[in-house]
């Protein structure tokens, strides 16, 4: 009896997450909203990523951004200065988002104004893997001081990925130990039918192009 | 009454973590063993700090290594090219290593020729942080390129750790926004007395040696 009473428990609580997501989609669709729930290491260039999209895509398309950490407002801070929407959202000791707490940041923002919502997600390559945002696509970040095993080391969260994006391309060269086509290998090897794309944020040759034009020309998945 | 019984089995598994916990020290005052935690992001440079540490103490002390990870072999295979004993551990899917984990890996170690013992914790900010692997000392890695930042995102590892090292200083030169300062008073803020190292561990000019001292100086925390 008392077993029966514990799994009708977790069974409402699972139905209740799938229910929150089915809500967001719902919400994202009556919207026009297509949603990218970024995911990296910490310092992999999530924030950075951002902002160099608002930059290119600000005069095209209503961007907004929710951003995940455990403590601060620092990074909503920086993508404030873009003037675009953005909310913070604190987790305090958890270490990825969830969908309760996507639900309760869309009901504070002017959503009917969104084309392109970014969701920056607490960095860490093992939590964000098994929550569902709502979001139409998962983008991975992969830096070149991280090295090129990533995609073997954290397996899920690649499985789980649209695309993987590799940043910091602009030092390379200070990395000879990095090499692209291994970190695209393994994590194709993982996930076959993930899309990469290589950009370099700071310096004289920014590269974002093939991010841009990806973003730019992807469908939502609904 | 089913309240009651479910209060005794969450005392019992914390007990029992404690205990283990307890095993493990008892271990390590037995056989003259030193240990540390290295925790960081992925790619911080945690295997490499190890190796050079290695490489610098070799001749003069008995390292082994303990490696976490979520999957892969990557890390261990790194190490046991120096020819010390090192003892892959594979999470599966879990954020951090537990006592229970470390306690299998030492029954299966020569423990009384131990005289350093490395714990590389899987890459990640959060959740190692609440796990007590019956270590003498928490070291936490910032690397450069993750930017200064990190102790005021993720405060509850830094409020754990011992000695902050900040590695990746080989390429500082080409990350004008970090500044050291910044990252060791973020760091002092949350942990008055934490321990402040700098390390560069690739390139021309290797510098390792404060490490190396506090290291080789350190007395066991029992």
């Amino acid at each position: 009896m008392n077993k029966t009473k514990e799994i009708t428990v977790l069974e409402r609580v699972s139905k209740k997450n799938e229910e929150i997501v089915k809500e967001i989609r719902t919400i994202f669709g009556e919207n026009s909203i297509i949603c990218f729930n970024i995911m990296g290491s910490p310092g992999s260039g999530k924030t950075t990523l951002i902002e160099k999209t608002i930059e290119k895509l600000k005069d095209k398309k209503t961007i907004a951004v929710i951003e995940g950490d455990l403590a601060t407002t620092i990074d909503a801070e920086r993508i404030r200065e873009y003037g675009v929407d953005v909310l913070q959202i604190n987790t305090g000791g958890m270490c990825h988002l969830d969908a309760q707490l996507i639900r309760n940041a869309l009901s504070k923002m002017d959503l009917s104004a969104i084309d392109i919502l970014f969701i920056e997600n607490v960095g860490n390559l093992v939590c964000p893997s098994s929550h569902d945002l709502g979001e139409d696509y998962r983008v991975i970040l992969a830096s070149v001081p991280e090295g090129p095993h990533k995609p073997k080391k954290y397996p899920v969260i690649y499985k789980e990925a649209d695309v993987v994006v590799i940043t910091k391309a602009d030092i390379l060269e200070h990395f000879p130990d990095f090499s692209i086509e291994v970190l695209f290998g393994h994590a194709i090897e993982i996930k076959p039918d993930i899309k990469t794309i290589k950009v370099a944020l700071k310096g004289e040759d920014i590269q974002i192009d093939d991010w841009v034009y990806w973003l730019e020309n992807v469908e939502p998945k609904k």
